[in-house]
């Protein structure tokens, strides 16, 4: 049985990901590739890497070009997925890249988004507590943001275990595509070659709520965020260190312990050997993310860190796995461990 | 019928690339893994990127240890791929990485490697006039040099039409793993960032005798090479630009039949739509060349430029490419066309 | 006596670079900063490292805006400079960093800029032969396209020593500063990081003419140039790789003597000690040129090479060392020798 | 009246940086040079960049070859400082870029650097209250390292002012110069570049300690300090994010006014207007320091974040800055303000 997919948002960079991805699937056929103002053109003139589907050309975003798919991923602007959805039918698994159905909390949504909250999805981090089950049979997918991915992943085990106090202090460098395709001063190549800057700081940027959601389903309790993300001079890549008090008693043994237990069935996530750090190059192009932690004995905190493909395992690759997930498919089915490093 | 892969030199950069697409390979099963001084280390902790591979332990390479497999690769330093060969037996599919078995002239590869010329074996670029058919069946391949590979690539189609003299000028950028692993002071990440570099210059480069062979056996005269490499801040990645002046009468469109000839049927090399250059990040951890021309009529030159990742095409996967010819699989078996891009 | 200077274009990359040279200039005074579209906003904004400057308000870019001042400064799109000029007076030193009076042929300017030519500039190359007595006293200057500088360093020795033939094959690597501040997507980070690319290959780049007019003249007899211009993953720099056939006889002896004659009293230009190459890193900031030689006895070809920051030598600092000349002040006065490296 | 500086470890960054500075410097003349292995070299044959001194030869790093000058800087490996110094003469001004004498807790050294205490010379961070003052008319400066001089400038304003609770995270990007050049695997441009990557994590990097004791002084009660240090793929440039909890009551007015306070007179720091944030870019190569501040009413926190380059404001250049006060000339000669960006 070959499963036929849909991408709306072909052109960007989330969207040329699942089609790297999705070509390789050994149980995808490829349908209708959809874009905004871009539609009309051959995909292989904005997205040069995709030499199979070079030819096609990238129809609009519109319910009858979506309509005859098993799967569709949406990799719209935010506010946009509501819309769409609604017309593809509850048989068809949707598959939303953007933020739409991310958050619990109609607040959070309207104050950081600005726009009446569409509603929540089961969420498509399949490695969080409950995640996977929920995820299984569903027909409506939120992939999470790639900051929350990478920044759930450092974190989650040390509150499942209650090991850590709910104030967490997080600083994240992301590779430019996490920025998107759009055309910004600040994004040319001339400026972020050798520089880093930080943007959206002192908890204004639209993913400090969804890290605080998860980090605080998984504690059982409210858990404050301070999120600073940076600009590094990389194409691709999040690196997350998080940090947070530790409980009083609180050992080292007593943290891997958490995270050994945490990961060691998962398939994608990698608590690395003592002494062994993340680096996002090795995760290049898969759906891995690399673990480590440290305790500080003299400052009282634990420092956890995940690097992770922001492409890869924190959009196209993470929403891959949890239509897996969804479709009864083998999880890993279409999608390496290893990256294409150095 | 799983085929049991051994690869000697698994701690550099080719031998990594190597088992990047070997554990993805549906047919292979991996068998020894050796190293020389590294040999008893983990190799998690050298090539942090192969999470399925990290508590292998690197062993020597000696016979006894790369005995039992029906393929070996070798990624030794040049010299020591005979010695190795000699041990395995005709019956095991041997791959070399190496240049010891590429050049067919003793008197070029004496003056260029100083040492004794071990012979010649079937020379693992497939789309070259007659190639594929030498590897079919074969045990004894010769994997390119990866610049060879680039540049063979962007020319060898107007030598195969007669459009071109043989007097070849190639300017060429490589990312810096193709300079290996070595810890030389001007291969630090301080040196190479925001900086383009030239080496080897004045035909020097032991790439030189092997990019005029491959030409010259398609020209069926002698192609005299002018090569100039130079190293490009990136990691991976070789832009090859090759430049010849026409013979009289040589038209535009006579040229780019002659290249829609040699690389329609091509699974791996994409001649571009006019008007579209390649770019390295397309082809990024994938087995594809990338190859677009001009006609500078001023000049009178054709300018022919092909883009391949240098460890991937240029290496590793040119490969595996090969073996899977060598062994009667499906020639793209385990091999990726779209690269890991932006 | 303080030297009042106006610089229209300033919120470029070109204009910025001026003023970072200006600002250190010890008979400097910085007048009018003037813009097209981001006239009324604050330098700061659009200028983060000019720190000294950055509550300046940029001006239009009109004559009432730039008269007054001793030297103007022209940093504008191609086409604009002759309408500026002309209101400025014949006292005032105008030094247009933009194309409009570099090229002596009409032809050749009407066939690459595709408007009426404006007329023949001095020449603010100083290091060519008759170039620096002709900026004596010159209140007119056309600084010189940055790879033009660098191709014509890297070559014009061979020719004014008639070591070469006349038909040169140049390939060429660029920091992404060449290409500007215009917001277009092959320029943003996530698509030049990692990745090598052409573009206005087969002679259509407008800056050969340029190169072929200075080699043309130094040659005594019309050169041929093959330029392929390629965009690399680097801010700023420019490597040139130039490659002639040299004329029977000769020596690389005579080649080395030629560029020694040609270069041992220049304060910015080094031919570097035998074996050691140009690096692009070690001219960042700096208005120096580094060039090496080689001869190729296989090829019959001399590869000349040479590295420059294309906004430093290759643009704004030349045009600073060309006012220096014109206004009879040390030549080398406010301009660096040394890189920022690493 | 020319001041002779000796430059003893002129063969790796800080030397190199040390020596771009003070060629420059209107009151240098440069003496000796010294260095460990690499005594006998030709200057140029390391050092590219330093064209004016490409002929120069190391000599060794002894007290005859550096006796007999007005300054003598020290870019030693730590712990080597203090017998050199022994040997100069109280007279000659001792500029110490390693890390020797830049703690005043004997414990804290022995801790750390696990060598006994050499004692503690006037801090070479003018900006710190009462730090201009002690190095008026010294004959011994310890140059800060680099990472404590771009957190404590993010950072002591508003422990100056009481703003702020005494326990500060820390996560800080720096570029690859500033691990040095040794050779490392890890510092390949292969494995830097597109990767970041922590190193020093949970307490345990030796410029832990000095940031703590600088933000203790000024708060006047012990500062606890987490600090995680990460390697961006970059040559040069540290981007250093700093937090912790405000005092009940304290506004974003009440930082922003503490902030100007400390830094209005300043020359070499900026405060950026609200909104603005630091790129490491804009201070590449200038004795700059960008910084900004948020206030997160959310979390409860400043972040306070800064910009600098490691090897110029981080080393060399606040070197340089030292001397001039140390000596009594004017604080900002020979350094420049400007940034080489883009």
């Amino acid at each position: 049985m070959t499963i036929r997919a849909a991408v709306a948002g072909a052109s960007g960079y989330a969207g040329g990901e699942l089609l790297r991805l999705l070509v390789r699937h050994p149980e995808i056929e490829i349908g209708a590739l959809t874009a905004a103002s871009n539609a009309g053109q051959r995909l292989g003139a904005l997205q040069p890497h995709l030499t199979p589907l070079a030819d096609r050309i990238l129809q609009p975003t519109e319910p009858e070009v979506l309509a005859g798919h098993d799967v569709v991923f949406l990799a719209l602007p935010h506010g946009q997925s509501a819309a769409v959805a609604e017309r593809l039918g509850p048989d068809v698994l949707v598959v939303d890249c953007g933020a739409d159905f991310r958050l619990t909390s109609a607040a959070d949504w309207e104050r950081y988004y600005g726009t009446p909250h569409a509603g929540t999805w089961p969420y498509g981090l399949p490695e969080l507590p409950g995640a996977r089950d929920a995820l299984k049979g569903t027909r409506r997918v939120a992939v999470p943001g790639c900051y929350p991915t990478a920044v759930s992943l450092a974190l989650f085990p040390a509150f499942a275990a209650h090991l850590v106090e709910p104030d967490v202090v997080v600083v994240a460098a992301t590779g430019t595509s996490g920025a998107g395709k759009a055309l910004k001063p600040h994004l040319l190549g001339s400026e972020v070659m050798g520089s880093m800057s930080p943007y959206g700081v002192g908890g204004v940027h639209r993913h400090t709520p969804e890290m605080a959601q998860n980090l605080s389903v998984v504690a059982g309790e409210p858990v404050t965020v301070s999120f600073t993300p940076t600009l590094a001079p990389m194409a691709r890549g999040i690196l997350a260190t998080g940090t947070a008090r530790v409980r009083p008693g609180t050992t080292a043994e007593a943290l891997r312990e958490a995270y050994q237990r945490a990961y060691q069935a998962e398939p994608f996530v990698h608590l690395l050997p003592e002494g062994q750090w993340p680096t996002t190059a090795a995760t290049l192009g898969a759906n891995t993310a690399l673990v480590q932690i440290a305790l500080d004995p003299g400052a009282g905190r634990l420092i956890a860190i995940s690097a992770i493909d922001n492409l890869t395992k924190g959009t196209a690759g993470g929403a891959v796995q949890s239509m897996n997930i969804a479709l009864g498919l083998p999880e890993e089915l279409g999608l390496d461990t290893i990256g294409v490093a150095p």
